[in-house]
């Protein structure tokens, strides 16, 4: 074994210095970007979301949202943190047997954050008797990565059906 | 001025290493998140969607989005591109004199993306004659920095107020 010198210890350091900093480049480096894992992620959610919906039981949702999320649903008033979307969900189920689908059009997440946008098919049948409602549209959420997975912080939809015109002002005194 | 020995030259080797080592942590840093200067080009953006509509001239909303935008207005088809959405804009002022107001309840960026949400009011009246259409809802938008500047990536918007109810089916053989 060769006999280290004065002169090769200062290079040997030199050189486990450089190797410690190399992999620091001089600009942040970008966050990762579309991990498999947190596509598999964001994809989980989308499909638990589901589930819960058609089950008619809203308790599971509660994992899926941040503590202040904030749901906007076309044509519903604005419901802000998880137990108020919970709420909300568990009341609407209730009421109506639901069938829900979801398809995703774009996934997208960089470092702790990423969103996902897509198409939706809604009904809902009043349990008590009556004819079912349907709408077709879109979703756009965003979601967070917490400390133990990521889950949805924004969700709002619309409908790419047409608006329902009003009725037209009553005229007479009949019911 | 003490002569540096070899000793103290392996020592201010490292001294030197571990300083510029020191500014990168283990783990890449979050990237900068709601920079002033980034807040206020959302913010600029916002204004300038507002007064294109209201100056009833869409050209200028070209600068404002991404090539690949993509704009969800409630119950209208998706546009996608840039110019789509120009193009459908233009032809909506054409037909109808706008008044638009956007309030920003939430801005944040985080590195080169960002989102802006809140809340709008809409009053569109035909340039025809006839009676005034008004909406008031949430908007939620994406944001991506490209070289030169922010531009709006995803436009979704729908409404606060109920759906109105179609008119029910008709019942007779009258107009």
């Amino acid at each position: 074994m060769p006999r280290l010198t004065m002169l090769s210890i200062v290079a040997l350091g030199s050189t486990v210095a450089i190797g410690a900093c190399a992999p620091a480049p001089a600009a942040p480096p970008a966050p990762a970007r579309n991990a498999p894992a947190d596509i598999a992620a964001v994809s989980a959610i989308r499909n638990n979301v589901v589930a819960a919906y058609n089950s008619g039981d809203a308790a599971p949702l509660a994992k899926l949202y941040t503590a202040d999320a904030i749901s906007m649903d076309n044509h519903l008033p604005t419901t802000t943190g998880r137990d108020a979307t919970i709420a909300a969900a568990q009341g609407m189920l209730g009421q109506f047997t639901v069938k829900m689908s979801l398809t995703a059009d774009e996934t997208v997440t960089f470092g702790d954050w990423g969103y996902d946008r897509g198409r939706f098919t809604f009904g809902m049948t009043p349990k008590a008797g009556g004819p079912a409602n349907t709408d077709e549209g879109r979703y756009l959420v965003l979601l967070r990565r917490e400390s133990d997975g990521w889950r949805l912080t924004h969700v709002i939809t619309n409908s790419t059906l047409p608006m329902p015109m009003p009725p037209p002002a009553a005229t007479g005194k009949g019911k």
